[in-house]
């Protein structure tokens, strides 16, 4: 074989392991690292809502984060809602559940949707109040591999429509 | 210059083309185009709800959407939001208007916040109601590269907190 043979397969071993570079892959979507660092954000935040830690519970939003709770101001940035977080703590404690239904990770961002139950009890006293409703959280894997919730909303869902009145005599 | 000598360069001009194949480059943020697209299906949202045409409303969310409006039960598929949609449509008339804050894409997928005013008008007659909240949209890049709503969450937002009263006598 004369080095002028060569050439072509040289090439072509040089060009395959490129194939990919025309077309780049798609980010990985639910990777099995990346659920598992999520199920644990979320862990994390309701150990941190329960314990009345503000500063815990800031720590896992991104520094640019946006909270908007229903019925609630929007708090823009960590600073905002761990002042926020920290004045409701001093008024009640908490006691959050989180039930999530869909997790989705692409790369490095994904979301996580569910309801939640929360029962908040005054500290002066008084009697609990028990709320249910559903929640939607972006979140994001920022450079050091840690993932964190840069949005979330919730709110209240409604009943099932009622089966239509019965238009029989 | 002999054929030998050709050689190296001939292999860095082909493995050139491909330094980035070890480092995938990450997805392209805000493309011009996807802000665009965005951009107009949520103006299409919005005129679709105007002219009370649940059909197109629900073309607009991907096949597997799921809606969660403040108070109203989760619709989950296409088919539940136009039946729901179809329904609201036949009792009253929709002014809605959007007021995105915030709209992002990171290669095929992307949310939209913002603000929304709605005016609801029973069109049995009666006074107009309107609403004022805030949104939270997630967006999907299909295959055929047209953006959908995959899944959208409501509330209100609440009045920021009141200055403490003053202990001045």
């Amino acid at each position: 074989m004369t080095r002028g043979s060569l050439l072509p397969v040289l090439l072509a071993l040089a060009l395959g392991g490129c194939t990919s570079a025309n077309a780049p892959a798609p980010p990985e979507t639910n990777a099995t690292a990346d659920v598992a660092a999520v199920n644990a954000l979320r862990e994390a935040f309701v150990n941190a809502y329960n314990a009345g830690d503000a500063g815990a519970l800031g720590n896992l939003y991104t520094a640019d984060g946006v909270s908007q709770s229903n019925n609630q101001p929007t708090l823009t940035g960590r600073d905002a809602i761990i002042a926020s977080q920290k004045a409701m703590f001093e008024q009640v404690s908490v006691k959050l559940d989180l039930q999530p239904e869909e997790t989705r990770t692409e790369g490095t961002t994904g979301y996580d949707r569910g309801h939640y139950t929360v029962e908040v009890t005054p500290k002066v006293g008084g009697s609990a109040t028990t709320t249910e409703g559903r929640y939607l959280v972006l979140l994001v894997k920022e450079a050091d591999g840690a993932w964190k919730v840069s949005r979330d909303m919730d709110n209240i869902a409604g009943a099932p429509p009622a089966a239509p009145a019965s238009t029989a005599p």
